[in-house]
């Protein structure tokens, strides 16, 4: 069937929106120099606010010292978390790092961020987070005492 | 003809799909309690059921005693993979965490799963998974013996 | 002025396009063994290219005995890494693994790629990567002096 005006420039009114995006940053500044922090209900906010029904949420530190993790909500396992990355993954001791020649103390900070990760992507459907009955998302600050950020990115399907 | 009606609600019949997504869980009860199982075809079969040609599939564990990872088809790779978990990573021995005080016994599967990762995001290209010649996909159950899953998701265009 | 034929088959000319996906593969051939390569600019470089305003960018090694991962542009710190894989994560020592006993002798590289992990997604926000100020993306070769790739793979709306 013919159209009788002219074709509207942009998208089709009725059109659905191509794959919508949402940003969002989260700010920390931990009173502990590490610091385990359980941030799930501000992602799940997030994904809430963009209106996205099927797609993806990464949630990504923009810090090379720090992690970004999906685990357990038990303190002990916290505690056990901290104590491994310092007995068995990266041992403070700066003196053990060549990148703290450069002025700084926090190689260790670095290591452990490569070993946990800084990142994870956390599946959305039906407009929520969908994750196992035990998952949770976690901040991993690991040299805090200063402002540092996460992005949280929302793409998808409305 | 001119159209005399309304518009029709809903997307445009013209219109592309937006952003279609594919949903599926793989579900896992091992006979061992730790197993490394290869999941690329299960994988593979989603991404041609979503139809679609030109995106990512995340590939992740929904509990946090497991792992999804890409590494090589190789047993005796699968063995040195467990060894290293045991011998070098996070030893087993429950008497060395204090998440186990709750009655767990699990600590080290929390370890392993930080370690080696719970998702992967593998690309897909012109409908197939765009992995290396060596590459293939794999659910690493650290703490097994019960029912527990995999969600694979597929975004992109179709 | 209207329109006098049938509307066209397939997409609508006036809708936006889905979700458009731009492909790019990186190769190395590494003169050492080991090394760390900073790759944000080429990964930059595809992001602008793709046209993609708001999205997620995958870079992800098509080897097993590699990594991608996310960290700081200071070689003091890349030789940490180096000390530290063979040091506290995985020794190159090729009898400790049974998986060299198939002719190979990398069996560390694959333990190492599982630690650092083989792929990150970085958030495309207005055009750019969305990376913290001291954020670059590396290339982590265990196992080169041979050609090996990386897939850029872009995401997301223009």
């Amino acid at each position: 069937m013919p159209a009788t005006g002219p074709l509207p420039r942009g998208p089709h009114p009725e059109a659905p929106t191509p794959m919508p995006a949402h940003t969002h940053y989260l700010w920390f500044e931990t009173k502990r120099r590490q610091e385990i922090i359980d941030i799930t209900d501000e992602v799940g906010n997030q994904v809430r606010a963009s209106g996205i029904r099927e797609g993806f949420v990464l949630v990504s530190a923009m810090h090379i010292s720090a992690s970004v993790f999906v685990n357990d909500h038990e303190s002990g396992l916290w505690h056990d978390i901290l104590d491994w990355l310092e007995g068995t993954i990266a041992p403070w001791e700066p003196s053990r790092y060549r990148h703290n020649e450069t002025g700084e103390d926090n190689a260790a900070a670095h290591l452990r961020s490569l070993t946990v990760g800084h990142e994870v992507i956390v599946p959305i459907t039906a407009g929520r987070l969908d994750l196992g009955p035990w998952q949770r998302v976690f901040y991993g600050e690991w040299d805090g005492q200063r402002r540092k950020r996460v992005i949280i990115k929302v793409l998808g399907e409305t």
